[in-house]
């Protein structure tokens, strides 16, 4: 049984902590902080069993009870708490992005390699059962090299303006999923970008220097080329598809639907819209994600997503928005390693 | 909150309190009866929390802390259960058949009534998302009258012939969800049955006065037909599909996939199967059902399944038992109400 | 180059006709005999390329330059046309059924053997790429021995009363063709059928002792059990599917669709109906059929759809009619043969 | 009736000749000429009804009686003979591309404009039901702007070396098509492309300084991007899909598939692989723009595809493949117009 802090008990701290408490039998959430810590929230912990709360995450760092750490707090945090946590011995479970500045993330990543404890980065797509089966095909090496890698993601609407300002654009906060899905999936390393993009969404956005639609061509060390879209707005749900196409073959995905019924009328065959948003969508692989997690800590092997896993796709991304900047490609060995 | 009492703590009796215990917000299971209780079967208990257990069933139905018991014990006792529970005032969720005796089923339906509790019954295809949703569109009337209800239904593997030898048949174990979903899926009620069969997965079933593969031809009173074919053996998995052709337009379901992925090679296009069985198929729909028991207890509203849905199905398989027997049509009226 | 003599020159000889000419690159037709010859059918024989027209079969039987015949006139005249064509030394094709009379079948079969020549009944979905995939993944034996065989098939839209007086009834008129499908797709002969029906489109078709919609379930001689259904409409256009459960696996089709486009909005998935009618959807079997026909007169192979095969669906359907009629089962043995 | 003349009895010029003769009941074939006129060829000619047949060019140029050309020679041959049968008053179908040289193209429909005659290009897959709903629904508007516009097209086999050193490269092509397809579908004019590509299907292309595989993004007039992948080698066949992805919603398309057929087993799902290359998936689209071309001619209406839809596509394959040289985005307002 792992033993689990949880650090920021907001959307997906409480998803986490639900998920470990009833769904991963490996687990038990031991002690929950949160700077916001009131009454509803000490209501929501006791449903889930959990009586150790507290407003300061060093009661979690100090309390020798806690063997790993979920860090769930704003994005801001999350280096300095990896550090904290590495040198306090807990093993930890950080959600993307690790930081948004890559030293930052090396010092994270040197802190826990020197503490010898286990970081694993919460890059959930690739726990999908979907984006699972095209990986481990392609993985498997049965339809021989990659040639093209495409990723389709779509969001069903858009965050607020109050959101985009502090986001840090579309290619930090959005397709840095997909820059994560597009090396697992191609087995191998994004080279270089090229990106293009525009405000169709929401006109507004611009004034942020910021797009809401784009579209980034790659290139993958293996020889591979690559595109991703992505755009903040889609009114059927959210679009979530991936497709390799290799010199055997091509493997790809279709979404999730709400059910599996359809109509036929005069007016047309009516069938269920995609899953509403990531909730939906990746349910399962949340769990999936805290379960291989778990295992990971108490069989000593290695986790499934690594500190490398959480620098590369900033690092993408940065070369993205600067590709958009510019309007010329980006070698990623012109951004900071 | 609904305080449940779990009678029998095997395969679903244990799928139901885990359900209870971590899916349910509006329930806490807080004792489990079962006559084969042994240090296993309590190291589970206390893994969901659960710590009263107890190898005599009265323990559940004396334990003025139960609100509600869920009967998961095997089928001969459901209706004594019933009765016991009934008395007692809990509320009671009972897997099916409640019996296979039809004058058993009424008995228990009465000791119901007369206590004035709620008894809903373990049909949990209902609670299918893909089901539901072939049923809600037949219900909102948007395409007229039925005309054609079909089902398919085929399990993955067939029971042993031990277990063929106590089951009742194909029509009381099998094809019983199949009736119920008829039932469901016309609005109405079935008048008449005409079944032929054959043992063609194993040709011992046949020793036992019982068939493995089958198709019953159903009228409705709302004057549609019907029909439903089941096989004790579909290699790719579990086969469960719907569809009501109506005056309109026809709606109809396709089964839920292990994953959405699929992948083209000069050989084909292969893509991935059914799920395998009900505990993958049905999973959310146990959830769901668990859920809508709790809520009309708590909201003293209507069960979504009740009684005398309990009762239907079971008259409909003795009376498709007997066409298979005699080869001729039988009319519903002509079986025990 | 096999020369084609057309008898009747309605819908179904006109599109003989046109495919012949067109889309067959190893026949020509040269004679078209049509009792109801007038200018406008001549001009559409010259659209085509045919000069040689008159209203008397005679003149084709008697053309020494008529290899083989088509016989597309009205169902009455199809066997004494078959045995004067016979008769005459030419290869037959005859639109279904041969008659609806047993004994004259026989008759017409008989004058065939006499004479040596072909004859092809036009069971024209034998030819339809996706039945054919179906029955050719039963045939290889890769799938073991079948278990189930069913049929769907549903007109867009109910013939007229007019039609109706004369059509010999659903079995004989509509359902015949999945009679002949079953047969097809199980690589076996029916031994047993039982019907149920019902007037739902059109509660006037009860007048003329007839149903709109019917459900008729089948054995066969190797063992398997089937089940075909029919409405006489569906909104949504032909639906035309059909599946072989087999030892090792199952195997079904899908309709064509008009087009492979969808549309995804916020109201639902949107996709195209299947196509309209017969002439839509089995318009390439029909010149499957033809070229597989003019081949078998070519290389002296036998054809695809033989007399047998014109007669075994006709006794089917006359076992179906009565079964409904008397409410039990009619084995096949029990209708002449 | 509209009487055509056929210059080129290739592949392309067989297929425009046959279907003109046997599917196209406007049109007539009096006269076919190619500089390698033989036998084997005037045999073909006569198997369709085409008795005058010539290797002069000039012979068809001269006839009164043509109304029309099918300009199928060779792409170095198209501009001229434009401008030829355009000073012969003959109505023009040319086969993509015009030419490869612009200022040759705008001469060509100079003299098309001077006499006053049709000019229709080949774009076939204009023609293709599945895009042409993609386009429908898009220039219907229901669906608001369009945001992205994808389209992926992969041949089932590479071209020999041979072609592959004349072809021009990849996107004077093959792209080419789908240059036209994103002009058809976004509903407006590109006005911004940027390459990359790579040689992974066969290396020895990169000799001809082209590449095999290759991914453009664009930007269009109205504010969408775009992008379009292509491949020159798929393995399973034909893949030919589009996407519009729009303000309120998505339009997208399948493959048409070899049948509808699909087979269920312990080893997963197999169905059938797309049509296998053009002559299989645009067969029903060269009828249809031949319809559409003589339904020009003869209501003196405007043709589906202009010459300014013959240029533009020329235009933008110039700019791909700078971009593809150069490294860098390339406005198509520096590409000669």
């Amino acid at each position: 049984m792992v033993k689990i802090g949880i650090l920021g008990a907001g959307r997906i701290g409480k998803l986490h902590a639900t998920n470990l408490q009833n769904s991963v039998s490996e687990t038990k959430v031991v002690r929950i902080a949160d700077p916001f810590m009131n009454d509803a929230m000490k209501e929501w912990a006791a449903s889930i069993g959990v009586e150790n709360i507290t407003n300061n995450p060093d009661d979690v760092f100090n309390d020798p009870d806690v063997d790993a750490v979920f860090i769930c707090s704003s994005t801001d945090t999350h280096a300095d708490f990896i550090i904290k946590a590495a040198k306090a011995g807990k093993h930890i479970f950080c959600e993307k992005p690790i930081h948004t500045d890559i030293s930052k993330i090396k010092e994270a990543i040197k802190a826990v390699e020197d503490a010898n404890v286990k970081l694993q980065v919460g890059f959930v797509r690739r726990f999908d059962k979907n984006h699972k089966a095209v990986r481990d095909t392609v993985a498997s090496g049965k339809l021989g090299k990659p040639y093209v890698v495409k990723v389709c993601s779509r969001d069903p609407e858009p965050p607020s303006i109050e959101y985009v300002k502090v986001s840090g654009g579309i290619f930090a906060d959005m397709m840095i999923h997909d820059f994560d899905m597009v090396r697992y999936l191609s087995c191998s390393e994004v080279t270089e970008v090229s990106a293009i993009g525009a405000c169709l969404v929401n006109p507004d956005i611009a004034k942020y220097d910021d797009v809401d639609t784009a579209i980034v061509t790659l290139k993958f060390a293996n020889g591979a080329i690559g595109v991703i879209d992505n755009c903040r707005q889609a009114t059927y749900g959210y679009d979530q598809r991936v497709e390799v196409h290799c010199e055997k073959g091509c493997v790809q995905d279709n979404n999730d639907l709400q059910n599996e019924a359809f109509i036929s009328t005069a007016a047309g065959v009516e069938s269920a819209k995609p899953t509403w948003f990531f909730l939906e969508r990746y349910n399962d692989a949340f769990i999936e994600e805290e379960k291989e997690f778990a295992q990971a800590v108490i069989n000593d092997t290695p986790v499934p997503v690594t500190g490398i896993d959480g620098l590369e796709p900033v690092r993408i991304a940065i070369a993205a928005k600067k590709s958009l900047e510019t309007g010329l490609p980006v070698k990623l060995e012109d951004i900071e390693a």
